[in-house]
């Protein structure tokens, strides 16, 4: 474990000779912000307006962007694309090993809504017979630029999401019929909806349906006694169609397991089509995972020493906050202001969202009983090159430096080992059959320096472009 | 001129064994409207919020459109198709007969203050010598179905537009750069946009500058002595760019043409670009014009006897309000409350808007001095057949009968006869040289059978596509 006096920082602001963004008169600057303004809102790159859609209308407006790509060099780029397949692989074999799953998450699936939930749809569909092996993927892993004095920049992970990835550009499968299951009054529509349009506008088109999540699920949808998912687009007075892919977009909040959520997401799970993705991939993507593969030799369970070591070297210091004697040592650090200034606090199940940053930690901590920690991670906190650049939010225009975030698509498809729940060897226990397994394009958002959360959806963080080069910078 | 007995109409509702637009269920109908709202978001077919607009944001919402096609019998579709590039004949050719124009409009140029401004901008500009032969247009001819006893049903054009023709698609040109000249704060942007995108993103690129009419115009361009317009897209420090083609959205409202507004315009008016379109084709599209041409005869001047035929087959009854024979019959309609109610009363300047309909008629030119009456014309209105549909608009979920307008567009590039000036004939005064013309596609909208005004922009009109097939009603 680093040592807090490990973690002193190098100076962050970067010092360059050149101009970057180019500092253009303010009428030009103006100009160009009209500009994108306008391509924005003739091509759909758009939040709609909380509260604004009625019956027949919705208001939406421009979604934040930067006016100028920030500098990302591209050998980190490459580096963080090109170990995307190894995550893909390790990511389904952790879905796969329901034993691992467990142990691993075995306290929040007692104390916690949602991964109780979960596990007892999973362990309620094993027991009735798994009828689908297939599973597909859509990860996204996120990564920051990390300048430390002794090992200077490195690129690491600071988020791993096997669920319900926004924010990308996906392509197109070769499947027949698709489900889209979604949150009601969704604003984010414009990265939604494209996925629909791509598979309906694909040759041959995939007729694609959406879904609330919870009692529309359960209203419009009915599974045969062979359990094949039969939906009825115009309602159940007219023929339904077979859908082959369910792709979830909705279900990863505690307060969507209601009677009608739990029922509807274990209708989903039990039948024949392919689940993007499963229960268990699902409980793949909390930030105790996340932690639990930082330990040491956690990664050789699942992948060769070769590419575990690949993998490993762009894991973020992670800690647990539990009774472990690695837990007793981080709660050291979150209870004292000095060093929990380097660490966000993130609770153990959620991809995103609800941390806790820096000197908030320790008072955060005095209103949690101790017995619930464990329900938290402790994640030293990235130190990334601050960049200059322009950012044009629902809020303001904002000109000064920026931190950014690089998310890397992975897209892979599986069949489940005929062996699960058997044990062939220790270490690497489960094989599923990977059938498709590859890089699926990448996101970048870039956010103020001074704001700590990364969210699209609240104005804080924008659509930007990594411009490839060397920082030109001293 | 007809009677008014002659204007009796057959009832206009239809009554049909079909059942259309098909009745859905409330729920299905409300997803149905979702589904439109959200692919308007994502596709940019939105209108700017009045009001909304700050340096970084704006606020923007779907435009209004119908759900379901409305009917509209091919053969008169095809019969507007057809006879467009006729019009643009006839169009060009009045383009090019300043002596025709000046003797239909000398009454408004002399009182009218656009009207004014325009002439007097092509009377300095042929003064200094005109250095472009060449002139674009693009213009939209726009029809109304009109059911009577006596003929059945007909097409009639309603209106002619030679100038910043909304609402279409419009096509690629072959030339170098051009200028399209705006108004500020315009919430349309999502029909000029495209434009804009369109050649820019041609094979190839055609670079494309926005500038708004008046200041901007005269700040940012630079007339070269011999004519040539350069532009300077970022600000007169930096490298002009030559302009040769100028598309004109703007300068289309009298109050535009202030002293930096008319400036502006006959510093665009007086180069070496192509003009999309003249001055001279600007004046063409004042309802005076239309209603001149109604008058018996006066097609030859322009088109061959078969031509013209074909024309005037389209041509609504128009009447003058002036003081001829003429114009004083039609003034005794217009001031009779029971025979107004077939009219609507439109000023002989703009192509739109402004309009007085039926029973407010006689109560309006109360409100007129006798001696301005001459600055209206009156139009029988149509009898159109009443379909059924349902409207989204920004401001309800109509369903219930509506009238459908037809756009036809045509796109033409002419150089001037040599012999511009001269007379060499009577009746087929000037010949210009058509270089291009051609049907340029179409426009179709629909409004609530109860609104006079076709107009998108106040939400009371909606995009529509018409379904051409003959009405299956009794």
């Amino acid at each position: 474990m680093d040592c807090v006096s490990d973690i002193e920082y190098p100076p962050s602001d970067c010092v360059s000779d050149i101009e970057y963004p180019p500092r253009y008169p303010e009428e030009l600057l103006s100009r160009l912000i009209t500009e994108v303004k306008d391509w924005q809102t003739t091509h759909g790159s758009l939040l709609k307006l909380v509260g604004t859609e009625n019956k027949h209308t919705v208001s939406s407006r421009p979604i934040g962007v930067s006016l100028f790509p920030t500098f990302f060099p591209k050998e980190y780029f490459g580096e963080a694309s090109n170990v995307q397949t190894l995550y893909n692989k390790l990511y389904v074999a952790i879905s796969e090993d329901p034993q691992w799953l467990f142990d691993v998450l075995q306290d929040l699936i007692q104390g916690d809504h949602l991964a109780n939930a979960l596990w007892k749809i999973h362990t309620q569909v094993e027991h009735e017979g798994v009828v689908q092996d297939l599973t597909l993927g859509i990860f996204r892993s996120d990564y920051m630029l990390d300048r430390s004095w002794e090992r200077g920049l490195e690129i690491r992970q600071v988020e791993f999401n096997t669920f319900s990835c926004a924010g990308g550009t996906h392509e197109h499968t070769d499947l027949q019929e698709a489900g889209v299951v979604v949150q009601p009054h969704n604003i984010n529509i414009c990265d939604e909806r494209p996925i629909e349009y791509g598979l309906r506008e694909a040759n041959p088109p995939v007729p694609t349906y959406r879904v609330c999540f919870g009692e529309e699920v359960l209203a419009s949808t009915w599974l045969t006694p062979s359990k094949h998912l039969l939906y009825h687009p115009q309602g159940k007075n007219f023929p339904p169609s077979e859908v082959s892919v369910i792709y979830m977009r909705a279900g990863y909040d505690a307060k969507e397991y209601d009677d009608y959520g739990y029922q509807s997401r274990l209708q989903l799970e039990r039948l024949q089509a392919i689940k993007c993705p499963s229960v268990l991939c699902h409980l793949a993507t909390f930030n105790k995972v996340q932690q639990a593969l930082a330990m040491p030799n956690a990664l050789f369970r699942f992948l060769p020493a070769r590419e575990a070591a690949r993998v490993a070297k762009t894991f973020a210091p992670l800690y647990p906050l539990d009774s472990s004697e690695l837990g007793l040592q981080a709660r050291k650090l979150a209870c004292d202001p000095a060093a929990a200034k380097y660490f966000v606090m993130k609770p153990s199940l959620e991809g995103g969202g609800h941390n806790v940053y820096r000197s908030d930690i320790p008072r955060a901590l005095e209103r949690i009983p101790r017995e619930s920690w464990h329900r938290y991670i402790l994640m030293r906190l990235m130190n990334p090159p601050l960049l200059p650049n322009v950012l044009i939010s629902p809020d303001e225009v904002y000109q000064g430096t920026v931190l950014a975030e690089l998310g890397i698509f992975g897209a892979c498809l599986w069949r489940r080992s005929s062996s699960v729940g058997t044990r062939e060897s220790k270490k690497l226990r489960n094989k599923p059959e990977l059938i498709m397994n590859r890089n699926a394009g990448w996101s970048f958002i870039t956010k103020k320096q001074d704001v700590e959360e990364m969210s699209l959806g609240k104005g804080y963080a924008c659509f930007d472009s990594p411009l490839l080069e060397a920082f030109p910078y001293s």
